[in-house]
């Protein structure tokens, strides 16, 4: 029986979602809880990966186990299990076709900028510190840019064996709330280390550094140098990943 | 020279504000920055302790040194030596007779509660996780009668010298912001653990599991051992406290 589930957690102490032997990643602590739960080993294949320190609020993922009881209990047996920072928040029986990369639509990340003169300690583990004032009209402007398909090589590298860069983003806007700037992304697909190139270089429109045209600029130079610093991994948040509805089959 | 200073802190890795031998505190670290920044011993004086675990967004300190530059160049030069964890998020000079304790007139606690069948792992270090739904207009009912001056002895210890149980509250509310429930309560001063006890037997209210009256009989009682558990230390924030306006002497 295959199982989807959407996981929550801290990525402050993993490096990344995705396997490395001898590194602490959040799927390798994933699959011991499996296997501690089954008995012999369960590979656990994410909607994709997340780089060291970045958290999620709703990744996704599935593997194929036997389980004579209901979702829920599931549910509340590997969250038991699970260690503090990580914690499945859903899960559900689907089909054998379903597959959590291949079959994912949508991405939506948050990254959260903290805008103050002053750092903040109980911010510092979820958000980026910049002293700066940020023009969030500016970034917006930028944003705008980015709607639609375009070639995305500027800000990241291909993954996953699938060399094109072009992706198709569907959402990207800066809000405020309170001390905060927040960004909200949502694509069909995302390169490595997209979003936190991204964020980089429109914090450095909303500095004035550069202007929005100089962003759109640097999305048509199609080459990495155009892109300006990688935002530090620990304000961005995987918030979700979307699915074609289909089928459920409930235990 | 007197500064009076505001400081945010993440209580998580502390033995709380107050100075203890061998235990690091917070009071421990900022003295340990100011000794290094001044070059000889400085002893601070905050306006109240804060408990392990116990975190603040604006508890208020002061202390005696000679520095012959502007209050922006010792906010900086004090944030540059303190711990990722604590920060001063304001200075100023204030006449020789201010005192952090004996001049607060009123602190500004908040507790925050995550309310959910899961827990969250972002959220783990900032709230208490209850899983049981929560009536907040119950927990209101019951919040509404410690206004005003009480004797508080149900819910905590005297402190400081001061034998007297009897405290006077000016605000005690509970509102809901997505899954949190959030309680905020401001009075003239507090028992110890008396926000955490107030907020523990407030929940059981929450629950149904005691009504507002015998919340209000609870309070009546004037004895420990009529309040129900000890809410944890990570869910509580010291947000402000307020002084009576005096002269400001900038340097």
């Amino acid at each position: 029986m295959r199982f989807a589930v959407t996981i929550e957690y801290d990525g402050t102490d993993y490096h990344g979602w995705q396997l490395q032997s001898e590194l602490p990643t959040v799927q390798g602590a994933v699959e011991e809880t499996l296997e501690r739960l089954f008995g012999s080993p369960v590979r656990v294949h994410g909607a994709g990966r997340t780089d060291s320190g970045v958290h999620a609020l709703g990744q996704a993922a599935h593997f194929d186990a036997t389980w004579a009881h209901s979702t829920d209990d599931l549910l509340k047996a590997c969250n038991a299990l699970l260690p503090d920072d990580i914690v499945f928040r859903t899960v559900r029986t689907v089909d054998d076709d379903f597959h959590a990369r291949h079959s994912a639509v949508t991405k939506t990340y948050a990254y959260r900028i903290y805008q103050s003169d002053i750092r903040s300690p109980v911010s510092r583990r979820y958000a980026w510190h910049v002293r700066s004032p940020l023009s969030v009209d500016a970034m917006n402007a930028g944003a705008g840019r980015i709607l639609g398909v375009h070639d995305f090589a500027t800000f990241g590298q291909a993954t996953d064996g699938t060399p094109s860069t072009e992706r198709e983003m569907l959402k990207a806007e800066w809000r405020t709330e309170s001390d905060f700037v927040i960004f909200a992304i949502c694509g069909t697909g995302f390169l490595r280390y997209m979003v936190r190139s991204l964020v980089g270089t429109l914090v450095q429109v909303g500095t004035g550094k550069i202007s929005p045209a100089d962003f759109a600029d640097a999305l048509d130079a199609r080459t990495r140098s155009a892109a300006g610093p990688t935002a530090p991994p620990q304000g961005l948040f995987l918030e979700s990943v979307t699915y074609r509805r289909q089928r459920e089959t409930d235990v």
